[in-house]
């Protein structure tokens, strides 16, 4: 029987997992997949690129796919957002900063508004607004996010939410983990690192080699990725990596790195263009540790949803009375 | 039915919750509390004071408890294992340091081994040596720990164990949390937050209150509280407090508090014997949003367990055929 929460009933979908919208990885072809697999695929917006997301909305074909956003970026490019709703998204995703200027526009069609949050004060700003459903994400997510942790965290934004659905993310890699955020209390699962090296996933080969290398000791929270790629990042929010040279050079000296940042971020750049993993940003969180096999998005979605399916009949068992079978 | 893991075996305890050993706070009483009620309490060994911990020791009366010791500490002071090992504990748990040169004392009795861990690294080595199990802590953990947090690390972790039974530390403090815990694939949680406000606990009565009122979003890791009590912390742990006046002003600014050490080491020894919680440390976990009525260790543990039962019979239910009933 498979797991359906409120969260399958929300967005209409057959699994509560959610394809973190990973900027210039989660395209559309990465959505479309996990949406076709009975998630839920939400195509990273990124940082105003509007070429981009057109050619990832088209990409995605007739796929039922949602679209995120940086709360903050989308600000300064708000056209991107009427783009985004044209193409009528079963959800909209936004993140790091003021999503009340956009809650009129997003809730006048059938798209559902979802709100990411990293601490307490912003899940009551999303519960006072009536967003659809808070992504709560914990520091060990990959990519930006902040300081508190998934496991304690969501139980405290559920205790708040008044049941809105909340969506764990930040460690979810596998079935054990998405048990792990339905035990918590939450309706599902948010997960970028465990799709990062997916077929699908528009991230270079060197960097899923690198991620599916990688363990979760490997990866480390700093600025230093968004001072070389020019992101004016608010205060709050950081960027987990793998840990590699230009981390370790410059992440216990970003007042360096600002010195000498026209030389750096040139050599970040001819690296990133290059595919050099140990210049270029691998942005996975901690759940490094739990991808294994690489292949199609699809496969490791249904992989993770039948452990999470075996775990929840081992935990029911723990106290369930004996029984002669 | 209760929960039986493998754990309850291994310890022969009948709930899979363990008192984390938090120095100067889990002390004969607390630990006797948690383990009269079913679960094993931990005296924390702290920092070499031997009338202490035999103090402590006789407080816990006939109870069946374990003691915790902060591995470089003990290296300092080994005779304190002797007066541990001479009450025939339970448990001996070691955790921050190398904890190989106390192997062969410990594993001569009848007393079982856990090392803690908050590396892969390091659960590789505890795996080799053989110990009888693993605590796995999560950054979100109140007091000393590492980088990683929870719900990412304990499945990691017990992916190495080769069976050895983990223990998830780090943000569990209700029943939603240690379901999460086994969940991921440990056999039991070991808590130090939700039980630091008990009645039996030795923290300071204005400790205990300002634990009850803060949010997880109001901790912070820094080793402020380290250099002001004078502890020469190895690099690679530091300690999650709550934030308060004294870490605002020096968390950034550690050259700083070393430049004034002797002024700030006298006002925060003043603070501290008057239970000023402004600059005294309130070591806590971002499971503090978790904690709610204060009372008897017993009723918090039990409370934790019978939640726990629920979201264990919830999340069975599932995945169970559809039953008619």
């Amino acid at each position: 029987m498979p797991i359906r929460t409120s969260l399958c009933d929300l967005f209409n979908i057959e699994h509560p997992v959610l394809l973190a919208p990973m900027a210039g990885v989660s395209g559309g072809a990465l959505a479309a997949a996990v949406s076709r697999g009975g998630g839920l695929g939400l195509i990273g917006g990124g940082y105003g690129d509007a070429g981009w997301l057109k050619r990832e909305l088209d990409a995605a074909g007739d796929a039922r796919i949602g679209v995120g956003f940086i709360t903050w970026s989308l600000a300064r490019e708000p056209s991107l957002l009427d783009l985004a709703l044209s193409r009528n998204p079963a959800a909209l995703m936004l993140s790091f900063g003021d999503f009340k200027p956009f809650l009129h526009r997003i809730r006048h069609g059938n798209t559902k508004l979802i709100v990411q949050v990293q601490t307490l004060d912003q899940a009551r700003e999303a519960v006072e607004a009536g967003v659809d459903a808070i992504v709560a994400q914990g520091t060990e997510a990959g990519g930006h996010g902040g300081a508190r942790a998934t496991l304690p965290f969501v139980p405290a934004v559920v205790d708040i939410a008044q049941g809105i659905p909340v969506i764990a993310a930040g460690g979810i890699a596998d079935g054990r983990g998405l048990a792990a955020g339905l035990a918590l209390g939450a309706s599902g699962a948010l997960c970028g690192t465990t799709f990062f090296a997916s077929d699908e996933s528009l991230a270079s080969e060197n960097a899923k080699q690198a991620a599916v290398r990688a363990t979760g000791d490997d990866t480390e929270r700093s600025s230093v990725f968004d001072l070389a790629r020019g992101l004016d990042w608010p205060a709050g929010w950081n960027i987990r990596t793998m840990r590699n040279a230009f981390t370790r050079r410059w992440s216990g000296d970003m007042i360096g790195l600002k010195q000498n940042l026209t030389a750096e971020q040139a050599r970040f750049n001819v690296a990133t263009t290059a595919g050099d993993t140990d210049i270029a940003a691998v942005i996975v969180g901690e759940a490094a540790d739990l991808i294994g096999n690489r292949g199609p998005a699809q496969a490791t979605l249904h992989q993770m949803i039948s452990q999470a399916e075996e775990v929840l009949q081992r935990l029911g068992q723990l106290v369930e009375p004996d029984k002669e079978d």
